[in-house]
């Protein structure tokens, strides 16, 4: 059976745009009977941005309940941390002695920083951690080791998956072929996902619609939906962020009734109101199942260590066999 | 007890000059009463330079007999393979989120390569790979897991010991005070150890005397030592190589009788018997401890498994310490 492989990067707290943007379709995938999937928690990854072992933590519990209320099935699925497979940084070691520097000083993020440092006139490498650097690596022995066969990746993460495919050639013209080559996936695009302001939803913009926020924060959060100066009664055009908003939670049917109103004459704080009924009948139940396991984070860590369980069956394979082809054992 | 440690890299057949120069001081050093020893086979920053799955086993257990041929007991040191200890990787893999990668262009041993290439007009990086770059981190995280006190180091690793202080510092700084502060130990020259042409002893100028070769190729490398023309009878200066190599071998005594035989006149050929002779009674008894462990490797395997279990005891409670200081744990 064919492996699919997710890492899920535990990075602050989740919005409405990460969830219909990337979480709703993985989880779907996961429910593909074809294939065997695993998904993990890149907290080894977040460590280069969370120096804060409290915050740590908690993103990666917060992450976890996200995911498990989503509906991601730890029956089904394995679900687990990175740092519970130890095999992922001796095979990132190994991997490092047959990367060539090069293909790491071409890795987009680090050409971003780079370019940044040229132009604010410091040193090309100012505020680089190794970290940052040698990331590709270790996400090709997350994905190698593994033995994956299918990636799911944004646009962004492709060059990485570019690299890991190289540095599996790499390997297996010295020591003999062995990984199998990873494929991307790219999800179909939902399109943009709108904020609050009607620009693309982003952390960095602050206009986001919290994922499980309680009912108080939803609803505070709708009304300031960005709508513009006209009454009630005036017809309204539906390419506006509240209709988008609005449509992202409801049923077709739901929807084509809202074109009627906006088409009649309806209020904003009526379509507002609306908004938070159709969004909040979708997030409540799974806004149960999160809270439940945030407050029962031993639960989310039993999830993950079984998970590990599973994966470090495939992951002590590997590394068996690796380990044979390069002569330690 | 203060905790001295060790990094032996398994490349190649070892020479006398490796012996004299560096090994045998460090088997005296392994047996002081004040430090608690660990002597560690540096097999996968080896990889970097040995991509031959069979030289990889054979140079690790070559380089591991040779240690206990010379002394080293491993019921006093814990003597193991570096890649048996997987919180090594683990460790490497943190300390990389707290080490500016200018600390890493800044080591020797890459800037020489970069400098090496703009000479040949090559791409700075050209032929550098990944595992030669981040040597420097895997460094640290050998001694840093080991909470080393002393580490002896030759001159040429001096810069990277203080690259291990500098990312100490730098975990200490961020996460809270953990890591002790691992001091160099340059151990008292020996001076060069003189090859057969009267250069130092390297395997670059392949002029090396094998330190467990059999009598037979011991006895030709010893007749292959460069002499003058003078004729028997004519006095001799004792600033020349062969008796320099005498005097490794012999007791103060045996070297003051041939000083005499210098000033009075004695054959090259007589010399080099000589030197056979004091070089291989030294050799003969630890040679047949190297033979028998080349010819029961499986020994070999169980010595460095044990070490590595002991190894492991003190890994573990660092690595469990630095999971809980970054919230891991």
């Amino acid at each position: 059976m064919k492996r699919i492989l997710t890492g899920i990067k535990p990075t602050g707290t989740p919005h409405i745009g990460n969830y219909f943007g990337a979480i709703k379709q993985a989880i779907e995938l996961s429910k593909n009977e074809d294939y065997e999937a695993l998904y993990f928690i890149a907290d080894y990854h977040a460590l280069n941005t969370v120096k804060n072992p409290e915050l740590f933590k908690k993103y990666t519990h917060e992450i976890a309940a996200t995911w498990l209320a989503c509906g991601l099935d730890p029956e089904k699925v394995m679900f687990y941390k990175q740092s519970d497979i130890p095999e992922v940084f001796e095979l990132n070691w190994i991997l490092n002695n047959i990367t060539p520097k090069g293909v790491l000083n071409r890795a987009h993020a680090y050409k971003a920083c780079v370019e940044d440092n040229k132009n604010k006139n410091l040193d090309p490498d100012s505020g680089v951690n190794m970290g940052l650097y040698c990331y590709p690596v270790l996400m090709a022995a997350d994905i190698l080791l593994m033995q994956s066969n299918l990636v799911p990746v944004g646009l962004d993460q492709k060059q990485h998956l570019e690299i890991t495919k190289e540095i599996a050639r790499y390997f297996n013209n010295t020591f003999g072929n062995f990984f199998v080559s990873s494929e991307e996936y790219i999800p179909e695009s939902v399109g943009t996902i709108i904020g609050l302001d009607g620009r693309k939803m982003s952390k960095s913009y602050g206009n986001t619609i919290t994922l499980f926020g309680d009912e108080k924060m939803l609803r505070s959060q709708i009304n300031k939906i960005v709508t513009n100066s006209q009454t009630p009664e005036e017809p309204k055009d539906t390419d506006c962020a509240i209709f988008k908003i609005f449509s992202l939670f409801a049923t077709p049917k739901q929807i084509e009734e809202m074109k009627e109103k906006f088409s009649k004459g309806i209020g904003w704080g009526e379509v507002k109101k609306q908004t938070f009924e159709v969004a909040n009948s979708l997030l409540a139940p799974m806004r149960e199942v999160y809270n439940y396991y945030i407050s029962h984070p031993e639960e989310i860590d039993k999830i993950l260590e079984n998970g590990a369980k599973k994966a470090r069956q495939i992951a002590a394979q590997t590394i068996g066999e690796v380990r044979k082809l390069i002569g330690k054992e």
